[in-house]
């Protein structure tokens, strides 16, 4: 409902945002569980889709159901067998993030262009194959650093400050308060 | 040195950045390390100048002035006993980063125009002092995430792009490229 006037005070137009993915690469069930439990929930947080993982690992996928059942969205973990299959069938542009690539800042006009982008990110051993697959390999920053901080970052890059509020169908939200905790809880009302 | 004609293109003044601290209050060594290890290089790798860790987790520390020996700058890992103290003695405004905080977007003004901001994150139980404490109260969001997501986002917006090339004092650095992986030593030239 703009009107002429506020329309020319935008600097630039609204613009709209990529519907965003993540693929964790390379997740080992015994030694990363917090860690990847951390980058599926910063992903839904800051307003991804779902997150593949691979291997497939089913007690982390309940594990973030269990906090999507309670904190609403439709945010899934879909554990997958074979990663470059996703790679290979996915419409979305594919983002490979690593220190070794080209910088954010460069490559952020054509990830916001894209209807759909796929961030990618490896554990501990990168595949090398996983360079040559993606459609654009970033980094964020050319530092070692965290799978769960450059999925933050560039998430927040593209899609700005997430949802304040309570999400759909969420059997609890936070009241934002200056001091202490406020939640409440919407039982009988999803 | 700006010209009359480029000072009158900007939008706005460039602003001057804070420095950031973090501060990691109740991390648990046997249970945290790789976590808090994340948290520990995206402060660094997104331009926090230290994090202050309790309690102290000396193989931690050792771990991450490894990385800053190979990889440059003066970020360090300083262990304290008593998170209250550094609260109290600090003169950077104190940001705790939670979920019941106020939206960032409504805070970063004024984390913007400090001279320091001390960025404050709690692990598995936040101690409720810390609520009262703090100067403010942050959401990076308001939904169950992460840390060093929470930490890796402010930084960015309070920051923006981080350095790219050679740190100070480094030993090796990234040469970004659109494939593959190219490292540079520089052995001998510190």
């Amino acid at each position: 409902m703009g009107t002429a006037s506020n329309v020319s005070k935008r600097k630039r137009p609204r613009r709209s945002r990529p519907i965003v993915s993540v693929l964790r690469v390379g997740h080992r069930a015994g030694r990363d569980p917090r860690l990847t439990t951390h980058l599926a929930l910063a992903a839904r947080a800051l307003g991804a889709d779902r997150m593949y993982l691979e291997p497939p690992d089913p007690e982390l996928s309940a594990r973030v159901a269990s906090v999507v059942r309670g904190w609403g969205g439709d945010f899934e973990v879909v554990g997958v067998d074979d990663w470059k299959k996703v790679v290979r069938t996915t419409d979305a542009l594919v983002a490979h993030l690593t220190m070794y690539g080209l910088p954010l800042e460069r490559v952020l006009p054509r990830l916001r262009r894209a209807p759909k982008v796929l961030l990618v990110v490896g554990g501990a051993k990168v595949p090398p194959d996983l360079y040559r697959a993606a459609d654009v390999n970033v980094g964020v920053g050319h530092q070692p650093h965290s799978e769960v901080a450059a999925v933050a970052v560039v998430l927040d890059r593209l899609l700005g400050d997430p949802p304040t509020g309570r999400w759909p169908r969420a059997a609890r939200s936070v009241v934002p308060r200056a001091r202490g905790k406020k939640l409440v809880e919407h039982r009988g009302k999803r």
